[in-house]
């Protein structure tokens, strides 16, 4: 099919297979690792390959032996993309799908109860999954740049789980992509020191920018069962400009950095960013880029096109992270200058880019995006109306519990200004009123530390409440405090959900 | 007033001085910084004579006048005892509490609204105190077992956030409490390698044995205002034998590590336990000592009754925290036995006895007792039906979410059967569905592990939930799924907190 240039070890290079071939070493019921993060560095053939077998297989069972459809479990970094999740999904060929998705199709399967969803701590699936709680893991397919004479492995545009799913697989589909930076070659550090309790041992990782790792990974290439050669280019979404919502908001954040730095609370390079993606969080990097800000660094799950931007200016000095989100023209600019970049980027496997630990040691500041948060600081990053998935809660809870300062962000409005982001009480809960630190809306910022609920609520309907839903706040606080049913958080149970209720109801939150 | 044997330091010989004398010296409004863990190492004497000037104060304040009562704020380790939270409560002293209580005056206070309690992670209340986000710390008042030559402090049956209310206050007043037994001289590990990031290192603790610190507290004498000498016990529940629910619980969760053990998921030391206080966790730790465990080891926040038996047998080999938490008979037995004690227990700051650093690399196995579970598997720990502040969230979170495994545990139902543990929906969430692994009651053990959210909600219900609330809970489960609202987490809104609302009306959650 192509050139086998980028496969230089032998017994591999024996094992080249079309991706039909390699889709049909994969059994019905199988436990299946992909690589793949945010969009970046899936399989692009494979997965394909796979859906149209099980469709083809499905539509052929006889709906009287009560034979079983075709169905796998995947195991991914964080989300895919359509040629992934959503093929898969598409012929109902997944039964269980951890640990993050996002994906139109995925969704409407896990909402509509035709697929199970474990929605997971992302830095959490390495540990757990070698502790066995997941069971067994039949098959990994991975993407990667290229195959080392020796069998080790060139890691592709995402590291995501790829290394555990390399080491706990029986069996191992490896998708060369030639699409792929060759010149990705160095840029990774795959830590090899992990283990089971009681066996770990400390991660000597203090700085953002230093290595711990090696730049490939293994690989017993006596599991290998087949090698496809690609050539697609990672499906990523284009770059919107920040609108005029996510730049109050970064302007908040901003302010509020400055401040943080003037009263001693944060050095004038801050701490390590974490920032999730989307519209809000590259209107903070935009913000922080235009600023005086020099020689930052980040600690962080993916590098977005603002980061490219504020590494060329300085105002960045290095970003860590587990994947690359970029949008075409990012890619574009990437490849371009990719010297420029490749001593500036380091990807590591998502146990570490997330780890508890280094979190904690290096003080991350975390900054995400929210669904609803309530009156008293609760956050719920994942559940419309408390019963719908949206994407999952990701790394949010690994930075959010364990980082310097655990910032939530939100216009304050969402649907054309129906639905209130702050409610009496949240649908769900992702992150607990014990750690969410800070609270922004283009409305203001709320600075929650060492307040008690009742402190919270007023700063948070004054900071973030949008005017049309600061009354009816108000008014829902007053009266529960007058309730007596308790001072400490006070709530009226028949009105605590009535919002979403309303909502189902009216098509509005608005009283 | 005593002999002050106990104090070698000459400059701090010349600063003893009765308890209101040391109180006079605590300024209205300000931040004070007290010992005290579990109802061990709390300050005996000027708690009260703070509070005894402090109604003196407050009876005579004019109403007229407009004059602020006098009030103080008080910061932690945890819980404390009577002659601390519940005189000052008691007089309307505290502004505001942090991060744990478990008094029942303070209780009250809290949840009428006279007193706001910032309800914290144990582990966090040091480095963000470090971090300036409480404010300044004006006064520590810190219980000691004795004063050295040198002005270092040999600390008393808890460690809690000592070292850190001494580094940080503006002045320090010591009581030297005669009644706790000079033998625990050496008996603590207290770290000084903290640092506020970027400048924090790996903690290189690597067993539960393992020392890293000082057997003494460093403390700047030029700041201690005051000495006290005192003379009084530590106030100590008695110790309850095991109920018949409790054991069932601990049969449960016995048969749970052994069929672990067997899938080769746990190793026959099984990893250190973190337990909780109280009537379950005792009984938890008398099954494991009736077991066939030998070597086991602790890293947890209290040493109980329990652990004295199980190191006393072999059962345990040793055991780290950072507090005792004895009944009289315990404290007896443990002075009796002091020099067979003092190298098998280590005590140690609660910023290490909890770090999420340390848990997960240990790989703690968390157990610790909710108020309740909803069907999907959020825990909720601190609020009763929703408003009402318990105790708080402690240490639960710091292990539960760094753990290897965390277990929540609790008796089915409450209140004589009326209110059942497993609810639809929480009322209030403290651990969430994504770090809450194992759910027991008396009934059963749920493994929630790699399950959805509505393969949880079968196995709760199967498993956990009391007889007589089973059939309603399946209904509920049932008329959620089939609403049509979403099928990741089937709720229906306007009854999803109806069994808190029954019980308040009718004074039981039966339908
Ligand atoms: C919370 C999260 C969904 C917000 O996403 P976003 O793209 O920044 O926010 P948007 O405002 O565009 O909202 C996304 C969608 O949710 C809808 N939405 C937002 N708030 C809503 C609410 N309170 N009720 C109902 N719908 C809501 C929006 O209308 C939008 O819907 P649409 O796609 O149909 O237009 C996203 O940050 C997320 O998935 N977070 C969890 C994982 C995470 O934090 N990862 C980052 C670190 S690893
Ligand atoms: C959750 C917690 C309160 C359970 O305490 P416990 O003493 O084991 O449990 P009990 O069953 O005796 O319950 C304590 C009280 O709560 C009440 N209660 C329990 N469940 C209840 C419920 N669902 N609704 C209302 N009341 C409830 C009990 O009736 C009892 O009340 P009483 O004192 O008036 O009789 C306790 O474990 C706690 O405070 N946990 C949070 C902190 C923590 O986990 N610390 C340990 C690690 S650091």
């Amino acid at each position: 099919m192509f050139s086998k240039a980028r496969i230089l070890c032998p017994v591999l290079k024996q094992k080249v297979m079309s991706a039909e071939a390699a889709a049909a070493l994969i059994p019905a019921g199988a436990n299946v690792g992909m690589s793949g993060f945010t969009g970046a560095g899936y399989p692009k053939a494979v997965p394909n390959a796979l859906a149209e077998r099980i469709k083809e297989h499905n539509t052929q069972i006889d709906p009287n032996t009560g034979e079983k459809p075709f169905r796998i479990n995947v195991w991914t970094g964080a989300s895919t993309a359509p040629e992934l999740d959503g093929k898969l999904a598409e012929v109902d060929g997944i039964e269980m799908r951890l640990p993050f998705q996002s994906d139109p199709i995925c969704r409407d399967r896990i909402n509509t109860g035709k697929m199970n969803y474990v929605d997971l701590h992302l830095s959490e699936v390495a540990p757990y999954a070698w502790s066995g709680f997941f069971g067994n893991m039949d098959v990994a397919v991975i993407e990667v740049v290229g195959i080392r004479e020796d069998g080790s492995l060139i890691p592709s545009s995402s590291l995501g789980n790829n290394k555990v799913w390399i080491e706990q697989a029986d069996k191992i589909i490896l998708e060369v992509n030639y699409k792929q930076n060759a010149r990705l070659e160095g840029m990774h550090d795959v830590y090899y020191g992990t283990a089971l309790p009681p066996n770990r041992k400390p991660i000597m990782l203090t700085d953002p920018a230093q290595r711990i790792g090696e730049a490939y990974l293994r690989c017993d290439t006596d599991k290998v069962i087949a090698v496809v050669e690609t050539n697609s280019p990672d499906r990523n979404s284009p770059f919107k400009p920040s609108d005029e919502v996510s730049k109050r908001i970064a302007e908040h954040i901003l302010a509020f950095f400055e401040d943080e730095i003037k009263r001693g609370r944060l050095p004038a390079e801050l701490l390590p960013l974490q920032s999730g993606v989307g519209n809000i969080p590259n209107a903070v990097l935009e913000a922080l880029d235009s600023g005086p800000y020099k020689n930052l660094t980040s600690y962080t799950e993916v590098i977005q096109d603002g980061m490219l931007k504020m590494l060329k200016s300085g105002t960045l000095a290095m970003a860590s992270a587990t994947a690359f989100s970029l949008s075409p023209e990012g890619i574009e600019e990437f490849d371009k200058n990719i010297e420029f970049y490749r001593n500036k980027i380091l990807l590591r496997p998502q146990d570490i880019s997330n780890h508890p630990e280094i979190a904690r040691r290096l003080g991350v500041i975390a900054m995400n995006g929210l669904i609803e948060a309530d009156i008293y600081g609760n956050v719920n990053s994942t559940h419309i109306m408390g019963s719908r998935m949206m994407n999952g809660i990701g790394g949010s809870g690994d930075f959010a519990r364990n980082g310097y300062l655990s910032i939530f962000m939100s216009p304050s409005t969402a649907k054309g200004g129906s639905i209130s982001a702050i409610v009496p009480m949240v649908s769900h809960v992702d992150h607990t009123e014990h750690d969410v630190k800070i609270i922004v809306t283009e409305q203001g910022l709320a600075d929650l530390r060492g307040l008690s609920p009742r402190q919270r609520a007023l700063e948070i309907i004054d900071k973030c409440a949008h005017p049309d839903f600061k009354e009816q706040l108000r008014d829902y606080f007053e009266r529960a405090c007058a309730s007596g049913r308790g001072m400490h958080t006070p709530h009226l149970l028949n009105e605590a959900l009535s919002w979403h209720q309303r909502f189902e109801e009216t098509g509005s939150m608005l009283a």
